[in-house]
Parts: C-alpha cells; sequence; structure tokens
C-alpha cells in the first residue's frame, strides 16, 4: 500500500471527480517531511504516514515513517533518531567507553529518554545496572510505546528508569560509576541543556561520581568539516581541562546529513588496539555490532586534519558565568518545572 | 495534540538525545503535502496527519488531514476535494443544473465517487432516483468508509450505485433522465476520460438519454484567465456543436490554486434571473447553500473578458480520430478492463 | 537557454565529475521561489533567474524571472507583482473609479511606487496630472530601473514622483484631486500602512482632498471564500462609516494564489450599466484592457454569497487607539525616519 | 546585498502594492536550489543568486549561488562541485594517487572538465605534462570563464585540453602516464560513461597506457553506510579483478549529503605510513593542503565496518555485454556523436 507505481499508459479511471487533468504521465511523491538542518538548508524525506504526534510538557513530538530512513522519531522539529541508521549514533555513543573500559559494570545515562542508549549498553554482559535518567516522562512513555526495537530494553531487570533533572539526580547520588554517558540536546547558551556541559558541572558533578577508572562519554554534536565548530570543538576543549586523557571521534550519519561528534574522557589512559577492540567486543557484546569494530573505531578516531586543527586550536571552554551560576539549584536543562 | 506551540524561552528537556542543536528559537511546519498544479508550479499544505493511503485496480489514493483545508482526498497525486471549500465544487456542479430544470426527478451521474455529488442532488426536494455510475469500486467504497459528511448520502435510498463504464452503462440503459451530471477527469487526449468529452459522445449517449427539457452539466477544468484555455473552452465549444443553449460559468476553488469551470447545455433556453433562482433554491432546496445563490451564479456566469474572448473564439471540437473510435466498444475512461 | 529538454537517451557526456549518478532519466526544476501564502500553505514558482536582490531603507526587494508567471517582484518575501497577470490587479485598481468618475483630471496614488498604478492612469485621456507618493526612493528607482513596462509611464510628463509619507504628504497639499488612490500594504495593526486605512483618516484626510463628486478606491487586501474577513470585509465596513456609496469588487489573480479585493468609495452616487462602463472604456482609455470591460466588471463586482453576508455582517472599523493615535504626527506607514 | 535583515518592529514603508500583509514578523528565506539526492530525498539550499544557466550538446548547466555552500556548478539537475568543499573531492581524487606515486610527472585525466582536477595536479613539482581530456567543450569553456579558483589552472602551460571521447583518445595516444585519473560521471548501466568503468576498459585501455610503477584513481560514487553498494563497491570489485593493489577510501562531502568514495589501484603495492605520506606532501605540493594529509588519509582508508564487508563480499564486476561490446568503436560516454 502506498508504494503502487501509476497505472501508466492504461486507465486510472473515471476520476473521482475532475481535477486529474495533468496526472496522467505517473506521479510524484507528494507527502514530504522537511528539516532545517541550518537555516539555509533542508534535508527533506518523503513520508509514508504521521504515526503519531504530540506534545509534553517540555516538548513536541512525533513519530513519522519516512521513506528514505524508516520510522523517525522527531522532537522539536529535528530529527532524533531513525530507524535505518540510528544503530551508528547509539553503538558509536556507548560501545567505545564500554569497550576501553576493563569491566564496566554501573552505567548513568543522562537523558537517553529514547532507550536505544540503554538497549546499547544492556547488549554488555559485563552490566549490572543502569540508570537512565531523563526529565521528561512523556518522551520515555512515548518510546516505550512506539519504539519496538527498544521494547526489550525497556523492560531488562538491569535498567533503572529515572524522572528527573540529571544534574539534581547525580548530585543528590551517594554511588559512583564505571561509565557515565551523556545523551542530551547540546549546549546552546541559553539552551535547555548548556549546564551539563560546562567545565564545572564536569568537575564538580561528573567526575566524582565515576569510579576509579571510570569513563565519561558525551555526544558531541555535529563533527563535520565545517559544523565541527558549533559545539564539538568546544566540548572537546572542555572536556580536556578536567580530564587526563580525550579521545574525540566521529561518524557520517545519512539521517542528520552530516558527521557526527562524541567525545570519551577519563583520568584512566585510553589506550587499545583495533585487534584488542574486536576482541573484547566479542567477549562483552551480545548479538554482533553493525557499525562499530575495532577498524572502525580507529578510523572515527583519527579526524580529518581541518577538524583536528580546529580542536587543538580551540581556547573556548564552557563555563557558567558567575552571575548565572548558582550552585545546587539544579540546571536549565534537567530541573523540575515544579 | 499536533498544534501545540513551541515551549519558546522555557526549557524543554533534556532532549532525547543530542540532535536538537537548533531548534531553540520556535519551529516551522515540517510536514508536508506538495502537489505539482502545473511542471512549475508548487502548491504545498502543511499535515496533521496522512488518515490512509491505498491503491485501486485503477488509480492511488489518499487521505490527508491538511492544516489549511481540513481532510483531503488525493487521487494519483492530484487534490481532488478538500473539506473547507468542496461545497464551492460541488454546490456549482449540481445546484444551477436542478435549479434551471423546472422539476428535476431522475438524474444520473457520470463518475462522482466521493459521494458529495450525490449528496448535494439529494438535498433537492423533487428528487426521486439517482444513479451514480464510478468505475472503481475501490475509491467508492473508500470514500463510503471515510468521508462521513457524505455517509447520509451514500445511505439514501434514493441512491442507486452502479461500477461500471459510464458510457457503457448509460447506453445500455432504456431509460432518460431529467439531468445527466459529468463528474470526470478531464478530457487529456489518451486520458481515461477524454472519450466522455467527445462530440460524438454527447450526441449519441447524452443527449438521448435526456427527457424533454433536461439538462445536461459537467465539470469543465481549470477556468482561470490563463488556464482556461487548457479545456474549458474545447469542452464549451464541443458542447454549443451538440445544444441549443450552453451556458459556461465558474468559481474560484482556493484549494484548486485556481478558478473552476463547468458547463450546463439543454435544448430548452437556461434562463433565470437572480430572483428566480433564490426562489427556486428555497422552494427545491433541504438545508442552505454555503456557496450558490441567484446572484453569486449570474456573477459565475459572467465571465471575465479574456476568458469569454477566448471561449468565443475556440474553434476546437473534442473528436474520437476515427481510427480510434470503435463505437459501442467502450471508453477508455469507464471501460472494465475485463 | 535554461528550458532544453535533458538529453534523454543519448549521452549526455563525460560528466564534469562523477555525481551525475542518478541523472539519466529526465530531471526536474531545481530553482523555486517559494511563498507563505499562509503559515500553513505554500506557493512555489520554478525560477529562471534572480534579477536582482537588494535591501531599501525600509525593505527587501527581489525581481525574480520565474517560470509560471514571468518576472515577479518581490518585497519582504511577499509577491507583489507577477510581469503576467499584474495587468489584473492594477486594471481593477485604476479603471473602475476613471470610468465611474466622469471627468477624472487629477490623481493621486498613495504608494505605488512599483510604477503600474501610474500607467493605468495614464492611459485615461483626461487625466491631466498624477501625484504618486511612495515613501519608499529605493524601490521607486528599482522599478524605474527594472520594470521595462513602466518605463514609458515613469517619464510621463504629467506624472509627478514625491518620497515621502502619504498621510504628511495629502495633507500638506492644498489642492484636491477627482480620485485618490491607495496601493498600499494592507492593514495589519501595528503594521507600516495600518494608520492609512483608519476611519480618522479617511474621514479627516482623503475625504477633504476629494473634489466634488470625487472617487476614492483602494487595493483591500485578499479576497477569497475565506481570506475576506482578513481585511477585506474590515475596509469595506470602515469606508462604509465615511462614504455614502461603497463599491466592494474582487477577481481572481493566479499568482496571489487568491481572490484578491478592491473597495470604491464616494459621495456621489456609482451607477453605470455594463454598456455605458464599455462605451466610457472606449472613450477614455487609450489601448485595450486585457482583463477589465462593464461585463467583468459587473461580475466582479457581485461578490459570492458566503462573502456577501460577511460584508454586510462586518461590525468592526478600523480606528487608532486613543492612545496610539497622534494627530499630525504621521503614520507609521510613511512617516520619514528623519 | 540579499542578507540583510528584515526591518523587524520597525516600519517597513508603504509596500509597493497592497500584498504584503502577513510579512511583517520577519520572512524566510524564499529561493531555493532544490536537489533530489535519490528519488525520497532532497537536500535544499537557499539561493543568493542563479548567476548562470545553459545547455552544451551533452548536457544542461547551471552555476548557482547558495547560502550554504557558495557558488554550485549543477549539471543534469545533479550538483558537481561546491565552492566550500569540492577541495575534499579534488584534493581525495588527485593527492593520494600522486603522492603514492614517487615521481608522477605525466597525468591524464578522463573527464575533469571543470579545471578543479587539473587545478590539484598542477600544484604538484614534479607534474610536467597533464592531459584533461573532456568530451563537452562548452562545459570546459564554462568553468573557464565562470570558475575563477580554476583561472590558473587552465593557463597552466603544462595542461593540455582535448575535447574528445575519453576511451578514443586514451587508445589514440602512444605515450604512457605515471597516473590515470577518472574524473567521470558514475557507471549507471546505459548511462554515458559506463563503458569506462569496465574491466575490459580497465584491462585494455587503462593498464596498457600506465607507466611502471603507474597508478590509476577513479572517483566511485557515494560510499556511505547504505550508498556504497550502489557502484562503489562494485568499482572496487571490478578493479581488483585488474590491479594487483587496490585501494578505496572515502570522505564525507557536505554538499552532497553523503560520503563518497574513490579507488586507487596499481600493479605496485601501495603502503605508505601516514607520516610518509606527510613528507611526500611537504616536498612534492606547492601550497597547503586543506582537507588531506597524512593521518586524514589513513582513516579516510580505514572503511567502516559494514562497508568493508560489502566491499569485500561483493561478487558484481562490470562488463560489456558481449551484444553490447564492439571493440574499437568508443564508448557511449566519450564518443563524438558526429
Amino acid at each position: 500500500m502506498g508504494d503502487i507505481a501509476c497505472s501508466n499508459g492504461i486507465s486510472n479511471g473515471n476520476g473521482v471527480n475532475g481535477k486529474a487533468h495533468s496526472s496522467l504521465n505517473g506521479y510524484r511523491k507528494s507527502c514530504w517531511y522537511e528539516e532545517e538542518i541550518e537555516e539555509n538548508l533542508r534535508f527533506c524525506f518523503a513520508l509514508n504516514s504521521i504515526l503519531h504526534t504530540g506534545a509534553t510538557q517540555y516538548q513536541e513530538i512525533a513519530l513519522l515513517d519516512t521513506k528514505p530512513f524508516g520510522k523517525a522519531l522527531v522532537i522539536d522539529g529535528k530529527l532524533q533518531s531513525a530507524e535505518v541508521d540510528e544503530f551508528i549514533y547509539h553503538e558509536c555513543l556507548v560501545h567505545p567507553a564500554l569497550v576501553y573500559h576493563p569491566n564496566p559494570k554501573t552505567i548513568f545515562i543522562m537523558g537517553g529518554g529514547e532507550g536505544s542508549t540503554a538497549r546499547e549498553i544492556l547488549r554488555h554482559s559485563t552490566v549490572d545496572k543502569v540508570v537512565m535518567c531523563d526529565i521528561d516522562e512523556e518522551v520515555v512513555d512515548f518510546c516505550k510505546a512506539y519504539l519496538a526495537v527498544n521494547k526489550k530494553a525497556f523492560c531488562d531487570p538491569r535498567l533503572e528508569i529515572i524522572i528527573n533533572d540529571a544534574r539534581r539526580e547525580i548530585e543528590s547520588r551517594k554511588e559512583c560509576y564505571d561509565v557515565i554517558i551523556g545523551d542530551l540536546a547540546d549546549p546552546i547558551e541559553g539552551g535547555p541543556c548548556y549546564k551539563l556541559y560546562t567545565k564545572s558541572f564536569y568537575e564538580l558533578c561528573v567526575k566524582p561520581k565515576l569510579n576509579e577508572g571510570g569513563i565519561f562519554v558525551t555526544q558531541a554534536g555535529p563533527a563535520g568539516i565545517f559544523s565541527h565548530t558549533e559545539v564539538f570543538s568546544c566540548i572537546y576543549n572542555t572536556l580536556k581541562q578536567v580530564f587526563k586523557y580525550v579521545v574525540p571521534y566521529s561518524a557520517h550519519v545519512p539521517s542528520y546529513a552530516d558527521t557526527w561528534g562524541w567525545v570519551m574522557a577519563s583520568d584512566s589512559p585510553l589506550v587499545l588496539s583495533a585487534d584488542e577492540f574486536d576482541l573484547r567486543i566479542k567477549q562483552k557484546i551480545r548479538g554482533e555490532n553493525r557499525y562499530l569494530d575495532g577498524k572502525t573505531f580507529s578510523s572515527a578516531s583519527i579526524l580529518s586534519k581541518a577538524v583536528r586543527k580546529s580542536l587543538n586550536n580551540e581556547t573556548h571552554v564552557y563555563t557558567e558565568g558567575a552571575a548565572r551560576f548558582i550552585y545546587g539549584h539544579g540546571s536549565a536543562c534537567n530541573q523540575n518545572h515544579a
């Protein structure tokens, strides 16, 4: 249904009324999802259907069935995740840190309400406990209900879902984690998640909650040849102020129309050959990765000349302006609006 | 749902993942229906949802929920009818002929599977019997199922629905009708309905099946200042070869992005003042018209200078080329492909 | 140039580089002008070229060469006038008033910097003097330079071009006019021209500057079956408070994707049969109208049922809120920002 | 000009005519270039202007000034090359082969009419002679005239431009080359360049014209996680049948909305460490590369898991069907249509 070719040549019947006057010679896709990648750039997907739309307390949500990328989750007009290639984003976010860490047992996800990050983590046999802390309960419920691919993960007894501001939650917890993962919106000044990317947040909230040998990893925005200066280089530089070892890496995600970036950071050395990487994958991860293996990661973590240069030359560090920073009060991104 | 404004200013939560990096300052409609009015001209409606898509033996069908025009029926990539303004098309197609005719009892609709033409006819208290003959059973079933506005009409005992080629059906019938209505796709050469607009069809099939004083009316394609030369002028001129009295008229239909045309034809004079028109409406039609009254019709039947001129100067007559015309074999438009 | 069909079937050469991988089977128009008719509705024209873009003190300007409508003047992202159908707008704005007036000699245009309104006025042999008062000198210069069709009009010795706020200009002048024409942006509250559509402006500035038997006419925004309630009905109702005789009329302008409205007002009766209208056209207008004649105007001035009803029921009158209205200070629309 | 922000808040003057009724609150980019990346996927760039359009004997050509990617050369509706990122494509096409070759003196370019490939080659100080053979003289002339960035290259005395079918030209020449470069449209079956990607062409025409130690390199179409199976894997596999050493590599090109691929092939080993690569760049290339250095190439030549797997499993080899293959008659792509 939907994809039937036009009955060209043959009759297409005595139309319901007269307005078929120029439809004879085949016809084009007519329903489209249109995203403004940036002000002057649009990426448009033909649509099969609009599966669900709605609005939570915080954001507007849609689940679309697109022709080029399958089911797509859209929040506030931005594609979050598309069925056919979300594995690239989520494998890259999760596996390097959990592979580099020799024995990751406890994981804390800031954000991640979609469930895909938890799903990838739960494939690791070493993992005992995953805390996923998202502020938007309705997004979590929506994804539970609609994203079949994550159904099993949402039911895994190792997963604890908390609805709270990530900062408040992590501060309030006494326990530490082997890996902490940032699956948050980008650090736009004044944006909801800005305060979860600052030097002080990393120093005062994240690092103290990492176990010995623990690793922090965060999505780090677009990392394309031009777009990496938006936030990627600065997230990298901010983490460099706080952690001894910092590894930026990137991968092209077709549905984002860009190369995407992540940064992994730790006070323990992050060194692993491609072969060791592959060996650990084999030992630790159930099922087979579709995107990531040792060679892929070694390629992903060698940035191209221009990006490497920008990162090395980046001087900006994300900080919360003295005036705006009120310790313990919670951040814009995750605070309860009660 | 769907139309909730963006949570501007406030937080929009710690996004499901990171890709919300430029969504802060409000955002635009992102799902669109796009129609090519002509090769170089598109008309695009923001979408609420795609209610249904499917394909029949003859054509591809979709029911969309659009923001500017409500529910819209699209066949083979062309908008047929939109909830908010289909009344213009259907009142203009039906009421002039049924008002001009002093006492219309029996009506034959060629096409009309959507049901709206029948709905308007059935509002006339004089009408005893309506035959609606559409070739595409699935379109009829689809519209029965999905177009709530026509539900009552589809159940009216005066309505007889026939699935057949309109020409074959009308030829096979012995009875005559007071009004015959053409609610068919435009007469594109080689198109499905071309043979239902030719001089010989009008002469040999339509006129003989009209009762004394009977009236034929047909939708006649776009009638705008430029577009009226596509088919409107030629339908008019063809009918002028066959009937003594021919009245072309037009109205702007917003969802078509054009002015639309109809032609009414009879061997009895078609004269009625605006006041008489209004009086008859009052006497004959149940409920109130939204578009058409006496003044509206008098305006609609005075074409603008340029269109009037073209119609008067039109010399082309639709004929079936000798070679292509095989009498009794049925037309491309309505034949059973059995 | 530009419209050459794709060399389908034959070779299209060893492409400049490799990115031609799916261009074999013909290809589509790829440059488009896209206008948001309203938030949920877009109208898109294929482009031949972008002839000129620029910005004046007041507005952003572009001259485009479009495939469906020829050269198009776009101001602040809204189509003002398209080569192939601007005659509809300008003939409707100018000729009814100048034909109804028995002997129009002096004309004042508020706005009209494009030159087309002046062009149509200057076709009237009775006209001695036309004052065109537009606030934006650069638009006037731009149109002088680029709109070949108005070149002659701009050079006509009867035309006096004034760069000023229309209200300030008309107030400062002692002389009266036979016809005053409003060729201004729509009266959006807070918009630039709102104060040139208010009851007090009509009463205190326009009416006193009309000679005995003088006529005022203004463009009056979209007048479609749904869109006429935006401003058309209210402009009509406001003028009804000030003038004894008020005639609203409308016409479909394809490039606007809507029916457009104008309102003519006078304290002298506005009655003329279609035949008299035609006779006066013959006597007074050099060259032949493309759109307007007596019959066209009689059709244009009979509004459809729904629009007629709205206009009759309209109660809103445009006024300047007491607080906002400072007499003699000039209006937002035309004031010099010095 | 063009990028002036909307005069929001303030007045925007008394518009040229009335159609500015909803333009108050800022406005959007309205001219767009739209490319169908594939049937269900579009990539759209806001336009500053259309600098030139035209049609040659073989193809339709346009030079656009786009907001996101600067000047863009479009052939037959497909973006070929954009000002801001064409360096990625052309550095990747040219430099690996010329760096791997210890002393490249003579180069043959099949296609390349844009001039950018020649420009990059001519930066190599070892190069004595470059033959660029493109079938379309008008494209060459167009690019000479309009692409300022390649002006110097087009005038370099080492460059010989030949207008001919590449196969015919290379066959007719007695001399051999150190590097042969394929800068051609993709090998679509029935497409213009298909025959320049076949095993027999590589065996009979290319390989015999390489000097001892010579290297062949070709653009190889999209190489994204999904798109690499279109032609990239097959070009790789075909070259593997003919050459002892074959190196596929890829890079994300933002304006293509995809990762792009190239394949380098030789009968001499292709081994070079990142440091040696950088050293040779320093020794041989005038000016500084923007994209490519040793590390970038080592990353580019490690394909991701999924792509690597497809390439290894690819079994298809491009051949000219016995029936279609007429030796010595020239190929569809480059033949003179005389």
